[in-house]
């Protein structure tokens, strides 16, 4: 990728956003026309690396909360975006100087890019998860010690609400219960810190990951040569060293839209060389706990992405679908996730799965040993 | 009352401001402990009659939201009035020149002239209800279209929210879900305005009037002469041009916190002059329904308090108990809540009540037709 983001950029980063969650901002695919319709109105964006940045800059998270169920159908207004700069920039003073993912996973991706078009600043490259979580203070942030700050939430009826929370978990609380209100999703702008921040904070290159996962699925290899529909998945793996979990079909689904999450469970039978066993996925706006025949696979922090077989192409939370042949794949987090804070922040304890965290490399040497 | 309220005003205000309603405040005998306090630490608190605001004050209604009960069981902290304060200045770019009562009933009386002896600002006799609502957008300003503009609560964990919200309707929405997640009460500043929108939309005298009635029940009539306890509640009848609806005892007691509100309804069998009778009480914070053999004998927005049938002091929602012999009045609101608007705004209508409104003059029609 230049050191430009413009509108052909859009749909491979999408895909790649894709497989790192859906979080609150939604499917990117929806997101990305907003994004794709204001690059072309107002210009490529600049994309600045983590290490660009000054101690002067002022860099403002930007991207939607709420149930994806409710973002997708939400009617993505510009107006939103711009509200919510001004609203964070009357509550602390100062002018953002650029915009940042806060996580790089699903539509929250296309969010920043579109809120970075409309106001004339770069977006940075980089996020705070190094995929997408479900709750405000899973952030490499709040994991750092860093507060959420002036914590702005505006809503399509017009609506603004700038909190100062106390700390992370309070953020989450009070946004939520403000969103639930809302209809069930906002735009939001927290842990806007100064560029010396950001640079301990931010988890680098995000977006360029996201563009390349996007660039493999889309059947372009990592050194240019061109992908069969059927190579793909694998060479995905093999580019982010991670870990083909199941290849099944949907056999049963439970999805609901519940206190500003999209909450269930699908299960899969198995299909090729998985055929005979069984693979539970059980989800909170991301896939959090995967088990094949009761033994874990995989499990949050971990990121674990759900594939179309046949094209590669990644399936949101929200986009799984009851016989859908589908291919699960585990990929390590970013190891700040798997310190005890991180772990605490967003570990199957949190989320209230009675299981131990076990790191998805773990699956390889059980595979092996079967 | 001379120009200044001293701490031997207070409890005499703190009997009238219950007779007028319970509110987000709770009981006022609890916020009237902090106002006393204050004010003997930081002097009297000068009362600033509405005339006397000009166009360049910018006047400041702080009090508590949540369920009375949840009121009477928080400990009030200085703190979240400085904090609360400095935050409405701080959203606004403005600096409050005076602290006014946002409802005159029940601790939401209190609050203010505790807020005014903090901060060294005079408290505005008036308020914007005339009583006390269980809603953030029965006030006044809200008749008068008048939105609720920044609002700002605090809790006692530390957090801050300061939402514009559309209108007033979300403002109470907002401000609900919020207060449900900060432990069902917390402290809120709304509808803060110039001393030219204050002057148009205060209900003026309403602190010298929650004295008044304060000085009757406890005995010393408008005249300086001494009553008798069962004198007592027909001389403030006749004062205020209120109907004494009832004598009874509590025979049955249903009340609940339900969504940041105290809900339930008491049922009362007839002593005295009204043995034989049964009558019924609604309540939602505030006591809204009052029927007499099933027929209306006063409903919301006309006012209904319960007196305590020896000695005339009032009884919160929060505080009736079963077995209680008490006195039901019901004194007629002010003329803005009879309009459509108001009734639209305050009426049965809008608390579910399937009923139609009727002034509460009507019952002494009634009365004499018995």
């Amino acid at each position: 990728m230049s050191a430009f983001i413009t509108d052909a950029d859009i749909d491979e980063i999408a895909v790649g956003a894709a497989v790192l969650g859906t979080g609150g901002g939604g499917d990117p695919h929806v997101g990305s026309l907003m994004a794709k319709r204001l690059i072309r109105l107002h210009g490529p964006v600049r994309l600045l690396a983590v290490e660009e940045l000054t101690d002067d800059d002022f860099v403002v998270p930007v991207g939607g909360i709420g149930a994806p169920s409710v973002s997708v159908e939400r009617i993505m207004a510009e107006s939103e975006l711009t509200a919510a700069l001004e609203a964070i920039e009357r509550a602390v003073g100062r002018k953002p100087t650029a915009v940042m993912p806060i996580e790089v996973g699903g539509g929250n991706s296309m969010i920043p890019i579109a809120a970075a078009a409309l106001a004339g600043l770069p977006v940075v490259d980089g996020d705070a998860m190094g995929r997408a979580f479900p709750e405000a203070q899973m952030v490499t942030f709040h994991l750092a010690g860093y507060g959420p700050g002036a914590t702005v939430l505006v809503d399509h009826f017009g609506n603004e609400v700038v909190s100062r929370p106390v700390n992370g978990e309070w953020s989450e609380r009070l946004a939520r219960a403000a969103v639930v209100e809302m209809g069930g999703g906002a735009t939001m702008i927290d842990y806007a810190y100064g560029g010396d921040v950001v640079r301990e904070c931010a988890i680098p290159g995000t977006l360029t990951l996201a563009k390349r996962i996007g660039s493999i699925l889309r059947g372009r290899s990592a050194t240019g040569d061109e992908l069969r529909d059927d190579e793909r998945i694998d060479a995905l793996c093999d580019d982010l060293g991670a870990y083909r979990l199941f290849d099944g079909k949907v056999s049963d689904l439970q999805r609901e839209v519940d206190g500003g999450f999209t909450r269930g469970a699908a299960e899969l039978d198995g299909v090729g060389g998985d055929r005979g066993a069984t693979f539970r996925l059980d989800f909170q706006n991301e896939m959090l706990l995967a088990r094949r025949d009761g033994q874990i696979a995989a499990v949050t922090p971990d990121l674990i992405a759900v594939l179309d077989l046949a094209t590669g192409m990644p399936i949101t939370t929200d986009d799984v679908r009851y016989g859908a042949r589908v291919t699960v794949i585990g990929i390590p987090c970013d190891d700040r996730w798997r310190t005890p804070m991180g772990l605490a922040t967003a570990g199957p304890d949190h989320f209230g799965y009675d299981v131990d965290w076990v790191p998805v490399e773990q699956f390889a040497t059980q595979k092996e040993g079967r």
